[in-house]
């Protein structure tokens, strides 16, 4: 119920999130506590006034609230076990990347230890954090949610996804893969018009703006998905394969490699060939899902 | 230098994008001839105004400006090769899907045919066209595009792109090559949310703007790509190798398949592998580059 910036927080993991992270809370104004594997990571957090931790116990020492922010959940483990009998009656938000099923164990593991456990699911860069258009999904304890959701207001907006600890990172990494699918497509295409020695500044806000209409025409996939219905009045599979043999051919008229244009160009082939040439493209989840 | 809507369009092609051309010269009050293989596509335009042709001869002379937009480039060339002689004085934009090399033989061959060539680009679905968002790029005669730029106009927002003919084909391909990136990046995303009983709906418009603001960061790694420079302050090879395996992880754990998410996942691990683990995501374009 801490509304306003005197929550003292603890934040474990200085890398590049944590940090911004750490930074947020401190210009908001909030007593911060922080610890690092690397000290030197928090050095300068330090000179801009938080509280060093010497070890993972004392940070946890110092707040009811404690962010944790690593490289993955085996590093989450690693910190948090050896410490496990400083956890009661703390809060943990571990915003650390993981699955939907490492997230339930932790949450488990951690509700055992006697804290409130929310897991977090980071939909920003660094650079975006505590703007409002950073994003950070949670799961978990609502009460952990609903007490501390101003102060993690701080961070970004705020989403409380259900109270299935493993729920923020299930849409967590759904966002995530459709975003390296994104940046994937970005870069080999990238690599068609360098080899014609167009720079990447020339043809980026052509795909900037062309992937923002596309982006846009997804709710319609996803009412066919829903539905599982794929007719289709925008472009059929057998137009897509055409393209998609077209677009293979430029890249090897070039001789460039087409590592992520050829398991979507399979993909369509093997839809085709099932009989849905007439289908939409939306039809290949059927390929995907179970 | 036509400006008026008095220019007679013959529009070879009534696919469903073939159609939305045809009908949207049309609605914008230009004599429009059409032609389309199967004479039935005809039916709603005839309907509507437009004059059929009985054969891709009767259309070509009913016209000084031919549009072209048909499956692929070869039945481009089945289409216009046994009317070459009628082509003479004509202007040609053919609006087909192809490659570089494609669109500068075709150009080559028309020119002989004493035609001007325009070769195009559609950047919209056929319910995009007739609307500012649409966009065409153009490339070839410069010409033919000033004289027919205000008709063309009608189709989309035009954008020439240059003298090449083949220009507007990379530029196309590029683009389209970074969706099919974002749609099947997308459709495995929904399927890691479908396997655990979260519909398509419910996670799109999430995936959506998260998709956007993801798009809005990719002329910084224009920059990079452009300079060969990949240091980060956003996110490491290294960190990105461990968020694919723990993605992978997730679909496995679901027993999903990862097709779109193992193509980049093995990207990353060659370049962490060839000692870039601190470079940005932007660097993987040195794997698909020449
Ligand atoms: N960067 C982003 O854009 C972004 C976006 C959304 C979510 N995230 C998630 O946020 C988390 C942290 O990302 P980041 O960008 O901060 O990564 P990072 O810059 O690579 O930092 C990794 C952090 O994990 C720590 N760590 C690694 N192995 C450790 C170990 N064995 N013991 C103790 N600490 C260890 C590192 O400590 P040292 O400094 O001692 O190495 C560092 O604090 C990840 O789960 C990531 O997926 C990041
Ligand atoms: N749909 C889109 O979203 C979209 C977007 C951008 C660009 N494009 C491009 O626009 C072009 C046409 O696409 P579309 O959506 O109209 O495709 P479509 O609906 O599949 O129509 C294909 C067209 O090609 C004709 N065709 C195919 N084989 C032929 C042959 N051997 N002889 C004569 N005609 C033949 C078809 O005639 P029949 O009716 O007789 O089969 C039909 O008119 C393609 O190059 C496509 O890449 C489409």
């Amino acid at each position: 119920m801490d509304k306003d910036n005197a929550t003292p927080v603890s934040v474990l993991g200085l890398g590049l999130m944590g940090a911004a992270l750490a930074r947020a809370f401190l210009n908001a104004g909030h007593p911060t506590t922080v610890w690092n594997r690397s000290a030197g990571k928090a050095d300068a957090l330090a000179a801009e006034g938080a509280v060093r931790a010497a070890t993972v116990a004392e940070a946890i020492d110092a707040s009811d609230l404690i962010i944790v922010c690593v490289l993955d959940y085996p590093v989450v483990r690693a910190l948090l076990e050896p410490v496990a009998g400083g956890l009661d009656g703390k809060t943990v938000v571990n915003l650390t990347s993981g699955t939907p099923d490492q997230a339930r164990r932790m949450s488990t593991w951690a509700i055992e230890q006697g804290a409130d456990y929310l897991d977090g699911g980071i939909m920003a860069i660094p650079q975006m954090i505590a703007q409002p258009e950073a994003l950070i999904l949670y799961s978990g304890s609502r009460r952990a949610y609903t007490d501390h959701e101003s102060v993690l207001g701080v961070l970004a907006t705020g989403r409380y996804v259900g109270t299935d600890a493993g729920r923020a990172a299930l849409f967590d990494l759904a966002m995530l893969t459709a975003m390296y699918g994104q940046i994937a497509g970005y870069l080999q295409g990238v690599a068609l018009v360098d080899a014609e020695g167009v720079t990447a500044a020339e043809i980026t806000p052509l795909i900037v703006s062309w992937l923002n209409a596309m982006a846009a025409t997804l709710p319609h996939d996803a009412e066919q998905i829903d539905r599982r219905e794929y007719t289709t009045d925008v472009s059929s599979l057998d137009l897509n394969k055409a393209g998609l043999a077209t677009l293979v051919q430029a890249y090897e008229d070039q001789g460039l490699p087409t590592d992520v244009l050829k398991p979507i160009q399979s993909l369509i082939e093997r839809r085709v060939a099932a009989g849905h040439g007439t289908d939409s493209l939306a039809g290949l989840i059927e390929l995907l899902r179970k």
